[in-house]
């Protein structure tokens, strides 16, 4: 077979090389999980400052509770309960544009008018440029205002404050910052940066190519939703919910049936 | 909707409380990613041994190469590429008895012979019957042996170790290694506890519910998973994998065909 | 790329060959998408009574309205409506062990008993045999009994009818039946074949391997999560359903928070 | 739970009604399994003409021998072969923009300039009004020119034929045939309408939603991949795809390594 290569990885029957460490020695038990995935992402281990906050970023996207992907785990888990793997799966086949998605959409977004950073940008006349385009194309502009948490969501400024902390808040956050404060002063109502437009322009900060960004999510996700399968297994919820749906969405159809008497 | 309940998260407009603590605040930059993946199998944020030994035993997973599921991944990103998720969540979805699911396999065999670690058990007369009833159902034991990695899985060692050093080489380590050496004899072959045999073990010792063991490893693929497709996305190599697989398939229809002169 | 083959389906840059036959000229127009789901599977097109019931056993699954696989197709659209394949694939992959899997489970159980159709065979003492089987691994007797559909299932006489008018109702489905006699004899309850243990003794009666069968309930479940699909772009209820479950399952929380004045 | 219902089907313990009908009664061995998938997307039952279009455009996309889709499934069943609807589920996640999406995509383009069939349209205006407009997108147009089938695909003219035979050939074809001339015409090159973009027009064809389109190629792949999953149970290839793959992916550290001596 021609033409094909990997760089990631290899064995031998006595080895296993990763990233050009030897697994079992370099690794196991040296790396912590969370810096395992900043090792996928970028190939190197990260610094501490680095290391503190991607594992915030991949912690932030973990759990929040009964969200569409975690119904979709615990559903399938009913159908297929000796397949977990497929639970999972399918709990995070539903992370695309509208929910997780957007953390790739900000970074998009970001690099679009900022390719590299840049101290010294007018990050008002780039979210101003980053407005009227995302208003000729009609497109919402990604990471911007929550519909539930309101005025702020809570996991914003814990995130900004970390980004501080660790040397990390550079201009793509003061950049996505000053896209929602262009559509807010638009739009006339509070529109703040929401967890997934600072995760987004925190993956710009780490020089994430934005193609991988929604992977961050993806990651996140798979963890949390283990966890719920596990609550599912210990508390079963998926039934009730089903049965429930079903009868409500079917009520219409009793209510016309000729009462027997 | 009456009898649903989660008990793992939920929110209000400026607040996401999971686990019982405060996400932002109690969670953002305090626990790490690894911690955070403890933290949802079992409720409660790890002590510094535990934290390493899980740690350890998530990385292991998470890397090995190209193998089924990496290919399944890449290949579904061919199609795909708007929908970063699906690869991943296709790639989770072989991660069943033949591959990852022996750490489940691992474990549930270890919890039916001894369902709370026992010190003083006799080990060898529990691997004696672990064997035997196998053996009436015809069953593969599951975790012993690799198809690649002879004579030994250079993981084992490494989290033998890794177990001896955080304090969990306990009765379970000890039983599947006495299962290993059970099954040698009887076979007459090399046949040595692998990566996910260890682990199952050590999800004995850390006392998880044998029905997430499964999780383990799928968590830690997903993030391998990601690894892979940004490695895709800058050298693609699935087109060539399927035209050189397709054409090597099909090759017995054209050395059938007429030569045209 | 040694030792690998393919006998479905081979292409030449004008052509098309799929089970021998030239796609466009001989397949496309001619045969219809049952009978090409039956070419699929037994590499022949079917006789016009095997048509007839196996196009009836491919609609029988189609369609149940809301059940758990619409609800996962529906919610997975939800996130990602960008990927529709995604919500199918989803959707799909709860037909496990628990619903559509029965029809498996019932061909396996029926094959081991009846490997070849014997017309002579005492039906009475096979399902005695299978009950004691089961009962001594203490499984569930797979497509017997209905959770819902009491005292029967509806589309269990009229797949019997239809087996009779084609030429289907033998030894299987005569078996089948004598295994729930003999279950409602021994629990003393009425436990009647429903549709998915009639669709796997009609999968026997038609000789597939069992291996297979499942793949009768997924061919059929993908057509009506489309269908599903559809109406959730044109009237969406994903949304309502996640946010009312989201709500009810985190009420205790709400319920003790200290009310403000 | 309010708000949210469905109007495809519903149940009571001893009927199941789909799309107004009895489904043992009235469905069940009266409408082919084609004829469901057509009640599923439009509500009705097609006649013979609709029926015979329909089902050879199901058809079409059924087969095409060892496509990443099929190795993708494949290699899911090497994983897990315990749930043949993974399989099957992981197969359909890569039907994406690149693949099948593609009907879709052209029917989404021909709606988009003809929202209804206009028998007296300027096709050669509403042609080059679809090329400035993506060229101005700097899109591909869809459903034109094929990597592998040249000059045509096989499958064109037949379907074309067909629509011919059956009452189908109406605006849609035209304009997407003009889209393909006028794309020939720029680049210079044969880039005729692929299987996909004679699909997609028929979907208009037929009266269709646009984001019901790629249903179409789900419905149909999911039938192959059935038949590619029950292939590879009876001839094994997955592990033999991926060892060869792994070591030729990873020769080049072999390649490095110090021999031994």
């Amino acid at each position: 077979m021609d033409s094909i290569r990997t760089d990631i990885a290899w064995s031998t029957p006595d080895s296993i090389t990763a990233f050009g460490r030897d697994l079992p020695s370099e690794i196991l038990g040296k790396v912590s999980f969370g810096d395992m995935a900043f090792l996928e992402i970028t190939g190197r281990i990260p610094g501490p400052e680095e290391s503190r906050m991607f594992n915030a970023m991949l912690v932030t996207l973990v759990e929040h509770g009964l969200t569409p992907s975690t119904i979709v785990a615990r559903m399938t888990y009913l159908g297929a309960p000796e397949s977990m793997q497929s639970a999972v799966a399918a709990g995070l086949s539903g992370l695309g544009s509208v929910f997780v998605g957007s953390v790739e959409g900000t970074a998009q977004m970001l690099y679009e008018v900022m390719p590299t950073p840049d101290a010294d940008a007018d990050l008002s006349a780039l979210a101003e440029g980053i407005a009227a385009r995302f208003a000729e194309r009609r497109a919402i502009l990604p990471g911007i205002g929550h519909p539930f948490h309101k005025p702020i969501d809570p996991r914003t400024p814990r995130l900004i404050e970390l980004a501080q902390e660790t040397g990390f808040a550079g201009p793509y956050i003061a950049l996505v910052q000053e896209v929602a404060a262009t559509a807010e002063r638009a739009k006339g109502k509070s529109l703040p940066v929401n967890a997934t437009g600072i995760l987004g322009a925190l993956c710009c900060e780490m020089g994430f190519d934005w193609r991988v960004c929604r992977g961050i999510g993806v990651m996140a996700r798979a963890v949390g939703l283990v966890g719920h399968i596990l609550e599912e297994i210990r508390n079963p919820i998926a039934r009730q919910i089903w049965l429930q749906t079903e009868v409500a969405a079917t009520d219409h159809f009793r209510a016309t049936e000729p009462k027997e008497d």
